[in-house]
């Protein structure tokens, strides 16, 4: 059995993930504003408090994050930054700051999108981000100390998701909150290290 | 002939892209504290002012960008911020600032470089950032208006930075700049648009 984190854990990803994991393992809920922990990962300090109080842990999953969708043309400097600053530097604040409460051969998961690898319209900012998250995870892959491994899993919309994205995604299969979450599993009790878990594609 | 703005045009990298467009082209060479014109392209304020003196262009190339390399298990978050604000935001903020200034059926080609493909020590940051310029082109590249095109240039180590770098690069074959000029030339005069252009792979 191991313990857990699981970061965005009151979504609809993040509770599919809290489910699979809990077969089997310690999982620790985080949210922003609901969840046994709260935290704000877009500030460094509330990663640290956080870790301060859980202590160490064999697995990090984050699965939260905003990114501003508009037109490109429109799209002002302020608003590219959202991604950068909330998904993007969220997820990465977790590894800086968490990755000595990890203990060795612990894992970090994080979470990107397939609006990296299939650009669609008003979403510039998210294959950004989405993209940068991938260069991150191969980077810190061959980096990370004591054995520690990192993944990204890139799921497609989600069924749950649909009534609110269908018309950004047509001609796109969804999946499943709780297919997506398959793939954190194996990141988290797999071996692999630096790579992307693409789902739905 | 087209007027082809080169931000960064002081770099080594720089010069022998405008050595290659100067062939056939109007090159306008920007440079942060040296050539014709300046301009900070972290302050969005600095661009805006750049492209309202030289007006309308037919492409803009940016070969320039500061990243932070270190050991990924001391990088504080502050360092990581570096390559965010420097290298993906500034080429980013050119983007959004200046294609008001773009002509129709111009282009934007930016740099990125080997490390995101292919990771190196202390180059977490720079795998994040190079992916990030990536996604970044990908994604804007079916939202630009008016037939502007976008591609990124993502050359190996320079021959001519391997004085500094070689210890960074053992394996690496070396491209000279005026080889990777080239692939800014393919992106400035082809018709290609989203393209990542890999030089010395």
């Amino acid at each position: 059995m191991k313990k857990i984190v699981v970061i965005g854990a009151a979504g609809t990803l993040g509770q599919a993930v809290s489910a699979e994991l809990r077969a089997r393992h310690e999982v620790i809920e985080v949210g922003v504003t609901r969840g046994q922990y709260r935290a704000d990962i877009t500030d460094p300090a509330s990663v640290e408090r956080l870790f301060g109080e859980i202590g160490k842990v064999d697995g990090v999953v984050t699965a939260t994050g905003k990114v501003h969708f508009g037109p490109l043309p429109e799209m002002s400097i302020e608003q590219f930054w959202v991604g950068l600053r909330d998904k993007l530097m969220g997820q990465i604040n977790v590894v800086l700051s968490a990755q000595q409460y990890v203990n060795d051969g612990g894992s970090f998961t994080l979470t990107s999108g397939i609006i990296g690898d299939e650009p669609i319209r008003l979403g510039a900012s998210a294959t950004t981000v989405n993209m940068a998250l991938e260069g991150f995870v191969r980077g810190a892959a061959i980096e990370l100390p004591r054995g520690i491994r990192i993944n990204v899993v890139s799921p497609t919309v989600l069924t749950e998701a649909m009534d609110a994205y269908a018309p950004s995604f047509r001609g796109f299969e969804p999946v499943t909150a709780q297919r997506a979450a398959l793939a954190y599993v194996r990141s988290v009790e797999g071996a692999q290290t630096g790579r992307v878990y693409r789902v739905g594609y």
